[in-house]
């Protein structure tokens, strides 16, 4: 079995000078698995952001290849982990092995990805406009600028994405990528995993050179909130539930130096059935989106919560499809007996609300979730009950019949914003409800044409972000290579001596970048 | 004489429904001028907001060069405001003629960058990731993704630039450019100067075919606060006051729906003066300091306000020559009497601290700015005593002496977050101080070797920004292009037929964009 300490990780130190009383749970069973975790002490969350603040200034000097080594290097130790490893993350999260494997990959290519994106270079945001000495009626004069870190992340990391938005997930990546050294929260749903990964990520910093502090990690309760306050840290990445999210923010915009918060949240992800193909294919949809909803317990940020259709015979038989094949599914274990709790808490409100019908799925109890199908009167829609604006966290969607399409349009405007937006159409389709695309450009990050939203690629063009409350900035991204900018900002130099600058603004242009000079993109060294 | 007409703005209309009990003042002489301005009502306020949202759909969506042309017009009509504009300027605001015709064009100036930014079209950020239908062990799908506005901006014009910063100012610039209509607060300090420079606009947005309710302005007091509060605001642009800027950020953070704010507050700017330089020109950098902390009656974000040397006879002597250049320097009228009233309240607090001793300047009374040179033993700034770590706006500036290079560092590590900071020196200086580099990088938006801080270049490059309290942001800038990024968000689309993309993003890559294809910079067309 791999070795897991249970300690803090701190500066390049594991450190438990609290109780080892932190226990991690077997997902499926319910029973204590044979690890003990240290709560982090007031003193290590301090020791823990002040050894990322001493990381930082070597750390975001390093040249972008540099960085770049680290990250290829934490991909390698990432896709060592073994079969042993796999075993545990599976027992803490009742997530199959496939899947697990499956995110293991996803997550070291995550990091390699970044390692491009630093190769690259744009990401540095390189801009150069020279001296004008001789501009009429004032002189100009050299102004050069670039992007560096802002300084410490915090990292919380989500339930069910043990490894892909947890300790090495896209906001650890992205960080290290922008040269902010992270201090992860571990989540309390897989602390054997993430002391795992956070071993993996200690070794590749020891490997290549990084500076004690570049990762720290802390376990237990109540300990996010100290971080989210400590002055080192200069910005947050979280992805979890509305409330908690909503708490961090809340913290943040309270201390005496304000910082930013990217808290991916809460999204219900409506797919909206345009009619011809419901003609066409209404039953192949049926069973797609009821797997789509199903998928991995329906623990997935980005799983379909709404789906929404103009009334016409050919959705009234899509409906039973739908139904017949939810009802159909087999119960499933979920994440932690937490999301249980959570799950059987919205399908019971859901079951209560007047306005809403229970059309298909078992009854919901024992220690499994069965999946569901519900029917809102579009009314709740419009009224903007709450109940349909949040998501239930689980393998649950809630149909909404709409009049026609002035109906569906009130009804797509009435939605807070959304991670996503599906439409399921034919060609003709498309063309008809052209209308709808700058509707749900305003309601979401990504709008996806006859595919299901439960995939995230991992990509240059993903965005996994939107509105408020699906994230707390719609102008950021947690997935995909645009999450960098969360982290960085620009810094210019006025008038410098050339061997004075970054090399990103050297004349000479060492690092190759394509750079905008004097409003011009150019790859050339300048003057 | 123009026309002050003194109504609201709202979706191209004027409207007063309120009482015209507003004046705007002489800032002179203190008497009211000839003009009456109508408080918004609440319902006037509301009226703005859905306007600009109503406009919105339609702006975001009109194709970047018909945008540009929209901001070329709009300079038009700024540079065709003739002298009878700037006399009324100029009283509202005591600043001289030269002064506000140069900002007139650098207004206009302005704007027609942001109309060029447009036409580059690399604001829109267009990323496409193609198809990969073989890719093992999952197929990837086609990704796209570009940036488009977050929706209508809340701006908030500055006393200190009644163009640049107000009402067609780069806040305004930056959101027409990125897509997003504005509702402005006019100043209280120079409201004739906003209905005139509205008019302008709105000349410039009924030519150009605009949408109504592109441009919208309420005066009055109060009725900032419920524009940040509307729904119907995605964003704000603020420049001001701590106070103000820290206050908006509260009442944003509160929201149901939280939004971004970007304030422009508070920043002393420090000037860090070097050994070799305070030897050989000593004499004229104390002429040329003097001439900065003093020029527009010290009213600029970017005064220096504090300086800082290490103990040496020649820093005495450079004191001795700062402290005879103040004091000659004769009193200046401020912008409005509030301005006046906060400078003496902030001059009597510098001499009333027991750390710090009034070396130069007259006595501060009477209806103007006298200029005045403090010293702060250097414990004032290592204990972080409020007092030097919040600017007082005016003709004032503070000398810290620091007993060696260590105790130089500890002095930049103990100021909070700055626009500016400056380095005088001589080449073997800057050689010796490099290590001053990455301590102020972490400090500060713009770093300036052998300059002073009170020109801010518009430009590509310029960083108008910096941490707190410099803004509440330091990932955005309020000066230069980059500032559009502050109201932009990406957009990501799924497996999207091509005629159903925006241009930016078809096949045939209609706008001639540079975009990343695959992870690589590419101007062609895919496929």
């Amino acid at each position: 079995m791999p070795d897991v300490l249970g300690k803090n990780f701190v500066a390049g130190q594991r450190t438990g000078s609290g109780e080892p009383t932190l226990k991690s749970i077997d997902a499926s069973t319910g029973d204590a698995l044979p690890y003990s975790f240290y709560q982090a002490t007031a003193a290590e969350v301090d020791q823990a952001a002040r050894a990322a603040e001493a990381a930082y200034p070597e750390f975001r000097q390093l040249s972008p290849a540099k960085r770049a080594e680290f990250l290829d290097a934490v991909a390698d130790e990432l896709d060592a982990l073994g079969d042993d490893f796999v075993a545990i993350v599976c027992r803490e999260t009742a997530l199959p092995a496939a899947r697990i494997q499956g995110e293991r990959g996803r997550t070291s290519g995550q990091m390699r990805l970044f390692a491009k994106v630093l190769r690259r270079g744009d990401y540095l945001g390189a801009r150069i406009d020279l001296a004008l000495p001789e501009r009429k009626p004032l002189p100009r004069v050299d102004l050069r600028q670039y992007r560096i870190g802002v300084g410490p992340v915090g990292v919380f990391g989500a339930s069910n994405f043990p490894l892909a938005f947890s300790t090495a997930g896209g906001d650890t990546a992205s960080a290290f990528a922008a040269g902010c050294p992270v201090v992860v929260k571990a989540h309390s749903g897989h602390m054997a995993t993430a002391d795992l990964v956070g071993g993996a990520i200690e070794r590749a910093a020891a490997k290549t050179g990084m500076p004690k502090g570049v990762f720290n990690m802390i376990f237990g309760n109540g300990v996010g909130q100290d971080l989210v306050k400590h002055p080192a840290i200069k910005a947050i990445g979280f992805t979890g539930s509305l409330g908690g999210g909503t708490a961090l923010c809340k913290l943040a915009a309270e201390r005496p130096e304000p910082i930013p918060v990217f808290a991916e949240m809460s999204s219900i992800n409506p797919v909206i059935l345009l009619p011809q193909a419901l003609k066409a294919r209404g039953e192949t949809v049926a069973k797609e989106l009821a797997g789509s909803v199903c998928m991995g317990a329906g623990q997935f940020c980005t799983n379909p919560g709404m789906v929404i259709g103009v009334r016409s015979p050919e959705l009234t038989a899509f409906v039973e499809q739908l139904g017949a094949a939810i009802a159909a599914q087999g119960p499933q274990t979920m994440l932690n007996a937490g999301g249980l709790r959570s799950y059987g808490k919205g399908v019971h409100h859901l079951h209560d609300h007047p306005g809403i019908t229970h059309l298909a799925g078992n009854a919901q109890e024992g220690n499994q979730a069965q999946a569901q199908l519900f029917k809102a009167d579009v009314s709740v829609l419009l009224e903007g009950d709450p109940l349909l604006q949040e998501e239930v966290f689980g393998p649950t969607t809630v149909l909404i019949e709409v009049e026609d399409d002035a109906q569906l349009k009130q009804a797509l405007q009435a939605l807070r914003g959304q991670l996503t937006a599906t439409l399921i159409g034919e060609p003709g389709d498309l063309e008809a409800y052209r209308w709808l695309v700058p509707v749900l450009e305003d309601k979401v990050g990504r709008i996806l044409v006859n595919g299901y939203p439960t995939g995230v690629e991992v990509c240059e063009a993903m965005v996994h972000g939107g509105p408020f409350p699906a994230t707390s900035d719609a102008r950021g991204t947690s997935v995909g290579t645009l999450a960098i900018d969360r982290y960085l900002r620009p810094v210019c130099y006025q008038n410098y001596p050339d061997a004075l600058l970054p090399e990103a603004l050297q004349n000479a242009n060492p690092l190759g970048l394509r750079r905008l000079v004097n409003g011009e993109w150019s790859h050339d060294a300048v003057k």
